[in-house]
């Protein structure tokens, strides 16, 4: 706990109105979307109103050795923005603003507090969109979302943020503020730090500006979905769509329990008696093109025993939109504890990884459902159980040890879109070896060597 | 120059067959494609067969504090390649081999030795296309583009080669080898090491292995030149047609200077009467789509008062081509020297930009001609001189400086797609200030301490 003097010093240089120290409030921010991680009270939350407030604080928490945890809306599931060592939680509520919305240049820069979706509407009316689309676009932050490099159901066509940043401002550890890229569309003066920052998880430095890269918005999409009796017609139809060249804005899959549970959430006709699920939705600027991408797809879908739906009309659509995004939230309904993974293979891998999910979540005798991006080899398996149940925590815990080890056999990544944070550190080593774990450090190391920003996260280190 | 017993040393270590140390050997290796940089012999060319044996000379190069200049084809345009420390070259040569094609992941893994062009012939059976494409594709390396993060006629639309490179092996300076990345599509695991290396220059590390990003081909595509009388036309219908929310797979642009020079070297009938010609492609998958793209870019090139043209055979289509890939060619025939920038704006400021260009020529009484890519605000304005001119260069350098003064006052950067290397440290402050220039340095020394890759370029620092 930071001593009274301190605290008031703090007050005096960022203000009363930008510093909340009361027990609730600091317990509001003592968790984030990640279960079963421990929480922690940060001493205290700062809401800073500028980047120079946010330098001054840096240099503030570097006197005094105290760490420092910049946070979005706190919806990451890695436990990215738990303040795990205490200190200050840095808030990016009151910035906020969307500086300039740019059409010329099809770009917008932005305060890193900007809600997602907040971006999305004020482009919309250019016809623009900013493609990167995380589940909880609707309360993500730009600032989060960026240092969590998010995905989203878009990734297969439209990439990921790190695709959609081109220029920021940044202040780091030592109380530099540096500002690179910008509304360029090319870019290669010094090293792509932009990218760097992208994914960094907030451990190399503070984003306090983002020049994002817009897109005109697709004029025509169709929605459909596809229901198979076996994982593998599945997984044979995803590589079938793409071998036909289609690239669909969204290829999702559920499982037969996400399905189950989905459809006793929503009530909205799924198809409960089907092993898989796929949702695609392809798009474009030429009404041609979509339809015949659609048939494209109708035929794949057939070709692998599918049982084909379309959405005639936007409600239909949007029904199977809440279907698939309500997926969590109706897995989580279940039990106190929901477990939700990350595991990413090759897309070729598609099949062969739902398949030993399934096998592992009967291996430890758990309730596990797999639904995810299935375009992107991006699955996201869940375990549903009891917190109080030590038993059943001891056999979740195995589970998830082994979908890491599969993922990776498969040639697939530890995290395609969540991140590291807490959650995975210790199956770093498993990825990147004793080279690539200490070139995490070296960098780390070179940016914060006093590991003040957003320690106990990713780097698994040599900590102060 | 090295002492004998070293180049012994050396020369055991990795086999005679694998090193040249003739003098016209080493005179080869002793410049890039850049024009008025001094020229470095190495003391020592080496060809590494695997990365076994670039791992092995970069601990013998760290033992004996040995300069390493990675190479690849030698095509770039800031001095990349020079040994200015003289040194060892580690020329990718022999590290040629495309290592997998896999269609149904999208992706193709190949060494650091393969030519872009060899690549795109191995997956155009596949009905793919490796996208980044920069002028000298059929020389230069995957190794050297990723090093320089190389751009090229279809980055509008496409993107340039950071958006097409997955995972990656690299030798690091204290002789580490680390694999990052890979063949799933999306990946957060840890930080986003792979676009860190790409752009590097060869400063951070020696690639060894690299996992890229393929797109199916375009099915469909046309071609138009529109001919203005005055540059702010042009500009206005680059403008007009990114505002249409048509993007154009490659919207280049040449001045009168350029087009007269085009012509007379290539004789294909370019209008020499016009102050700008705007030579534009846009592709798809569906001919409806390009057909409607045509037709808009149509629209605007007439409401720009622009004289269209549009190639009606695959014949006429190369030859426009052919045209735009002569540009440098055809300006350097002019001249022993030929001065090629890279300023680079934003898209809206690229009139603004033109016209300044050509006042800074007329101001310096240099022959100078822009081209280049107009959609990506990414400007090649070209000046000729005579090397043996003594005022005429120090001219050409008062104009460069001010060319580079004038694109940050427009929002823009020193370099879209050539690369910092030595021709433009000098101005790197200018753009990044000294807390960039700091950033630049603390990354550098993070992962090179001792100046061991590629010194002298990039990073203006503290060399031992």
């Amino acid at each position: 706990m930071l001593d009274k003097e301190i605290m008031e010093k703090l007050a005096a240089l960022v203000g009363q109105d930008n510093i909340l120290t009361g027990k609730m409030d600091r317990l509001t921010y003592s968790y984030d979307a990640t279960a079963d991680l421990p929480r922690q009270m940060p001493d205290v939350v700062v809401l800073p109103t500028d980047s120079n407030m946010v330098q001054a604080i840096v240099r503030f928490a570097r006197k005094h050795r105290i760490p420092i945890y910049p946070r979005g809306a706190g919806t990451n599931l890695s436990g990215g923005t738990v303040p795990i060592k205490q200190g200050i939680v840095l808030s990016f509520q009151k910035m906020n603003r969307i500086l300039d919305v740019d059409p010329a240049n099809l770009t917008a820069v932005v305060q890193p507090g900007v809600v997602i979706g907040a971006l999305n509407a004020a482009v919309a009316p250019h016809g623009l969109i900013y493609p990167p689309d995380p589940g909880t676009v609707a309360t993500a932050t730009m600032g989060g979302s960026a240092a969590e490099n998010s995905g989203g159901l878009r990734g297969l066509k439209y990439g990921v943020t790190k695709n959609y940043i081109m220029g920021m401002e940044v202040v780091l550890a030592n109380g530099d503020k540096v500002r690179f890229g910008g509304k360029t569309v090319k870019n290669v003066t010094a090293y792509d730090f932009a990218t760097l920052f992208i994914g960094s998880e907030g451990t190399l430095g503070i984003i306090t500006e983002l020049t994002a890269k817009l897109i005109p918005a697709p004029r025509f999409r169709r929605t459909m979905t596809g229901a198979f009796s076996t994982l593998a017609d599945a997984g044979n139809a995803v590589a079938g769509i793409i071998a036909a060249q289609v690239i669909p804005a969204t290829l999702e899959i559920m499982d037969r329990m996400t399905i189950q549970t989905v459809e006793n959430f929503a009530h909205i006709g799924l198809p409960t008696e089907a092993e898989a699920l796929l949702l695609i939705e392809v798009d474009g600027m030429s009404a041609d093109l979509v339809q015949a991408e659609t048939e494209a797809v109708i035929q794949v879908v057939r070709d692998n025993h599918g049982d084909l739906c379309t959405a005639e009309t936007d409600q239909e659509r949007d029904q199977l939109w809440t279907a698939r995004r309500n997926a969590l939230p109706a897995l989580a309904s279940l039990n106190n504890t929901v477990i939700l993974e990350d595991a990413t293979v090759p897309r070729s891998r598609i099949t062969d990884m739902l398949v030993a999910c399934e096998q592992i979540g009967k291996k430890y005798n758990l309730a596990l459902g797999t639904f995810g991006h299935a375009g992107d080899g991006n699955l996201h398996p869940t375990i549903l159980c009891d917190k109080h149940n030590k038993d059943e925590m001891a056999r979740m815990h195995q589970a998830v040890d082994e979908i890491f080890q599969v993922a990776l056999e498969f040639g697939g990544t530890l995290s395609g879109e969540h991140g590291i944070g807490m959650a995975k550190m210790r199956y770093l080593g498993n990825e990147l070896g004793e080279s690539g774990l200490n070139l995490i450090r070296t960098i780390k190391e070179s940016l914060d060597p006093d590991y003040l920003l957003n320690p106990g996260k990713m780097v698994p280190a040599h900590e102060v």
